[in-house]
């Protein structure tokens, strides 16, 4: 019974962000993680672990990838998934999230996967809800199963996380994924660094017990791995960022960069990315790349988090 | 077996509107629909009632509430269910609904869900096609399974139908769930007021065995059971409506309102719900409230729907 | 085992086009169609044949009637379907297709199906991935499952598909339908003439093996079959095609033209019918027409090549 470490079972409700969950809830999640991982590599990749549950995808924003990473998963538990996408421009006319969750709860829902442009809403919907919530990403807060799946294959990679140094690059001001890899990451004993142009880096992130940089190599130097992140140019809309070039310049991750850095370093990224602006496409497709390991492993992790919850006694909810 | 009451067996191929159902007919969906809501109560809500035969729902209008609630009343009856949404702009240049229908029928669907702008459509469709054709809206003329939802949810909640007074509130001239309503309460022996401003009232409607009223305290006391429609302002293109605030002031339901009813009036609204247009707040979610199990029920009525029309007499199509 | 006709078994990873298929491949998929044509006649309408499996509907064309098959074929192999629709204006901020690919590939996907607006698109993608590519029609290059689709009807209607006369009628030029048919309808040794005002007929269409005309009653002289291409007025941009009346009364079928013809000549259209202008209602829908049983028969074809596609050996990945 993959819930039981030996130490712990799971009793949340809901997975809200890592900053909310203990060391042992996210090691039980990453143990939980390894025996799905090990399902979808057979023949009929699906177990009936779920069989009889329903799943709604409840997403505010448009996002096929994790989307589609979480309706597999529910499917290869052998969950019922409905998947609802809510236009921001219609949800101004439309009912509150409150309301939505009710009504959504009272369609015996089991499991909402929720996606939010305002950070928090998941927060909001657990507690208006006895249906279990996962948070795909709420804003700049959290994405939790994403920083799941980044320490998974980390520790895959690299056989344990603790004393590991990290490195994560890019725009850590407007980053869920940066936030939830700090949480999860210092709760599991690695040593995290944040490194970005000084207008990317948020005020006071150092006190979330990370190492701030603007120095690429110093990011660099001595990281086990590095965390790139994926620049969204379109939010410069008053021309406070660097171009494109000048980054890839100075942030951009190649060959010749990497020549300085551990021989094994892991170098992940979150997808889609940027070739030619967060890193160099020898970089992105080279031998210390886990980037398309990282979508294998999120399956697996989200499997884990979705039977977790899933599985987590009525009485809690 | 639940198509059986000891009286009928159902025999229709389509669920079209209340209008052409017989009490008994009516009867026996709010029978079988029973038991499937003790299904969705289950651990695994799941039976395998409908295994193998295939629902598509088509929906001429996008409406996520209502695709959801069929979704996942197909799924729940182990169908496999195809979403086809198809947006009013390309009915033009594209293939007439006859077209459409026989395309589906083609593909060999068992059952046809539409939802369509024009009244009378799902009509049209059933002519056409071999499939069953289950309606879940055709502008302004019939939503059959509102209708039986709400009366479903009434009866649980009263224990009957017969002799109770019912009053339908809001915007009766545009309204499907009104119509449907009206037909299968007075088939079944409830007494109907409705009540709206004079405007909103269409020309003749108390030719179907309804009282009509324009006053709010008339249709309320008395009443065992309020139904109050969704006000769609954005209707409103000539100014010929109320103001928001004058329709809440006139006609929303308040606590205050309330005080003078029976003290157990049952209050439901087909949501989603304008808090503080067609009710406050205190009301939606206050003790008289079944908003919420009315979407809980709409689930079972679909299945007990889904189910007859999916198992008529291959013979009947 | 339906993969065995006594001549060979199966061993493509992808299906691209009707061009790299040989005679006996063709025939391969012929065959096994018939077998999963007789599941959709049941009852239960659905086999355990890809169970466990997954397969993605990648379109980058909006296009409903081949996605609804396409999934309806899955599902009726009991395989998991994830839908992906991306527009195609996003594609230029987007990742390439090659590392959406790779990316579906590390979901673990089974069967990519892919449909596109480039010509080539599912050869790229089937060189960068393990999983079975299937191609739902690109760009003016293939649309396999399509003309196979029209051929397994017109082998059921006229028993064979050699030395059978098939002609092909409509804008030629710019038709997947129509290069697919012509590769697949001449291997299996059918007779093809193509017909279409001079603008619409490509240059060196011949060498394909066809016999050219634009003449309208030398096409329908002596023809088996015809098989009547969907114009596209919408690309008429520049005033160079001809009207729809035109059109129509050059090389519309009608009733007065078929009487010239061989009495059981078949009628297809791959839809969806622009009625009164490739064709009027009463050919359409007259005893010639098997356009709805082409609809019918492209479910049973596309579970052929899921099912021959995705059991082949995991060492041909």
């Amino acid at each position: 019974m993959p819930s039981v470490t030996g130490k712990i079972t799971w009793t949340k409700k809901d997975l809200l962000g890592l900053e909310y969950l203990s060391k042992e809830e996210i090691e039980l999640i990453l143990y939980t993680a390894e025996s799905f991982k090990e399902v979808t590599t057979r023949r009929i990749k699906k177990v009936p672990a779920l069989r009889g549950k329903t799943v709604v995808n409840l997403f505010y924003e448009p996002s096929t990838r994790p989307r589609t990473s979480f309706e597999l998963a529910a499917k290869r538990l052998s969950a019922d998934v409905v998947n609802i996408e809510i236009e921001a421009s219609s949800v101004k006319k439309g009912e509150t999230l409150i309301d939505t969750g009710r009504n959504i709860e009272a369609l015996k829902i089991d499991i909402i996967v929720v996606r939010h442009n305002c950070s928090g809403a998941p927060n909001i919907l657990a507690r208006s809800v006895k249906s279990s919530v996962v948070n795909a990403g709420d804003g700049w807060h959290e994405h939790p199963t994403q920083a799941l799946l980044d320490m998974f294959t980390l520790k895959s990679k690299l056989g344990r996380l603790e004393g590991l140094n990290v490195s994560i690059i890019g725009d850590i001001a407007h980053s869920r994924v940066a936030r939830s890899n700090i949480w999860g990451l210092t709760k599991l004993g690695a040593k995290v660094t944040v490194c970005a142009p000084k207008m990317l880096i948020p005020e006071g992130i150092e006190k979330m017990g990370v190492k701030v940089t603007s120095d690429i190599n110093e990011a660099l130097s001595g990281a086990d791995a590095i965390n790139v992140l994926r620049m969204q140019f379109e939010r410069d809309t008053d021309g406070a960022f660097p171009t494109r070039m000048e980054y890839f310049k100075q942030y951009g991750i190649t060959k010749e960069r990497l020549a300085g850095c551990k021989p094994d370093i892991v170098v992940m990224h979150p997808g889609p990315i940027n070739r030619g602006i967060e890193m160099s496409s020898d970089v992105a497709d080279g031998k210390n790349s886990v980037i398309l390991e990282q979508v294998t492993n999120g399956i697996a992790v989200r499997m884990a988090v979705l039977y977790l919850v899933g599985l987590v006694k009525e009485g809690a909810r």
